[in-house]
């Protein structure tokens, strides 16, 4: 149980976070701060917290546990702006995807490298802002902690148990095999999915009417991803050059073979290759974390959408 | 109104042409036919048709409308086999991804060019077989008739008509043109799905199990669409290989100029994308091809699960 909460940067993961602390009585007070005067109005209006406020060392001050959910790009200025402000024991964490980088952003400007616990959970959706989040983000979802040599024992277990009672499952490793592992399962793919969209606009033989009518063939699934904040994902492309330079490098080189075995007619090494992807779908769903129903379940959600007009 | 309706491959698609016409009364008799007897079998316990049978050319002898669902390397060999066996007035048509190679096909063992009207209902789930299929798969969704200039008007016109009481959109264009448009808003996408997926399996320093465990990061939702029936998709490829390799051509210059402004730090490049792609997905949620709900409408799903244990 922490006493007070302090969440800086109010979008969908700070403002989920906010929900479930005091849903789930995780803290005793949550106060929330962002740099936008609008998006605080925004806050207050939903009453995500007894205090929300622009000025972020006065929001901090009080604060047993600090965690900064802003974009990657803007932790270190985050960080000197409220480092000054912290309780001597006010543990300090984040929430953003990419680690290696934001140790380096916001250690140099914290009082006390021992009470820093650099954590990501592994959750979110195509929307943004104060109102796209909610209590059950985390829910059975990882959260990493890559904590640094120097965090203490007490703050990594202070952390493990506070995403533990917001629904999360918490795994520990190192920043530099986080930037790795993330770099494959979410920010390659993200670069992707926005590149196979872009190439779609450009096409001069086909039309945009036409992408988006057919999209339904499989496209769709990836505009999705490719709705999803840019801001945020400029900072981690840019925060996590070398890993996803090297993931990028290997999804090259194997598109490359199987371009050429589309070309020669090697059927073969195609279906293997789909008979295998089929497998690492399975386990996915087994362990939870997707769901097995066709299409994501929009069938369902389709048919409620049509039945209501 | 279609007097008998022939439907040959009882997977996804056929299984749900099947269902619906009988569930809104297109047609006042389904017959069935499929190679497999398990899966003829399956399809008799299921109730889908009024006869099902092993032997095509019997299924198709007396039928009105025959729609051929088989994978796309497969409709040669079933146009050869049906084709001494249809009436003089049944028209032909299959639901194939591919069109241009599916008339170089079929239209040879074909009795008359003017009753062969291609089609592809732009429709579908990761899931196979007779049991996959239900009523509303095809409601709102495109289905493309692709008419060769030989295709009678009055057989583009029932088969028209018959799409439309199915559910769906109808569209016509050429079956070279069709091939493009599907390239980018399918093959493609499904191409660089099931090869992200071989990519991450492959690495040597992330375990499979971290794959799968921090899927929810994005890698999930490729998964689903790698997910889809090997045959089907190798057939596609293999069929579809010009216009296939000209849009990953440009996939792949456009995913080389991403991976320079990552290099070099372009943020302003990346931030433009991620922006214009964000545009593209309200179109196709604006137009009805998919849900604007979050993560797909998944996390309804997953309370459900949750509260159901």
């Amino acid at each position: 149980m922490v006493e007070r909460l302090a969440v800086i940067g109010i979008g969908l993961i700070g403002s989920s976070i906010a929900r479930a602390a005091r849903a789930r009585g995780i803290a005793a007070d949550v106060v929330l701060g962002d740099a936008s005067e609008a998006v605080v109005r925004r806050a207050a209006d939903l009453g995500l917290g007894s205090r929300v406020g622009t000025d972020l060392a006065g929001i901090v001050r009080d604060a047993d546990l600090v965690i900064v959910c802003v974009p990657v790009g803007a932790c270190g200025a985050v960080a000197e702006l409220i480092g000054p402000a912290l309780k001597p024991t006010a543990i300090v964490s984040d929430v953003g995807s990419v680690k290696g980088s934001i140790v380096r952003q916001m250690l140099p400007h914290l009082p006390d490298a021992g009470r820093f616990v650099p954590a990501h959970p592994v959750a979110g959706t195509e929307h943004s802002g104060p109102d796209a989040g909610f209590v059950e983000l985390f829910d059975n979802r990882w959260c990493i902690l890559t904590p640094t040599p120097d965090s203490a024992p007490d703050a990594v277990e202070t952390l493990r148990d506070f995403w533990t009672r917001v629904g999360a499952n918490v795994e520990t490793m190192t920043p530099e095999h986080h930037d790795l592992v993330l770099a494959i399962t979410s920010h390659v793919p993200h670069l992707i999915a926005y590149n196979i969209v872009g190439t779609a606009a450009d096409l001069e033989e086909v039309t945009q009417s036409e992408v988006i009518k057919f999209s339904a063939g499989g496209f769709r699934d990836f505009t999705r991803i490719a709705a999803s904040d840019p801001t945020m994902w400029r900072d981690i492309f840019l925060n996590n050059k070398d890993a996803v330079i090297e993931v990028l490098g290997r999804f090259s080189e194997d598109l490359a073979a199987l371009q050429r075995a589309i070309r020669w007619g090697d059927g073969d090494a195609l279906f293997d290759l789909f008979t295998r992807t089929r497998a690492i779908r399975r386990s996915i769903i087994d362990v939870g974390q997707d769901t097995s129903a066709a299409d994501f379940g929009r069938r369902a959600l389709n048919a409620a959408t049509q039945t209501g007009g």
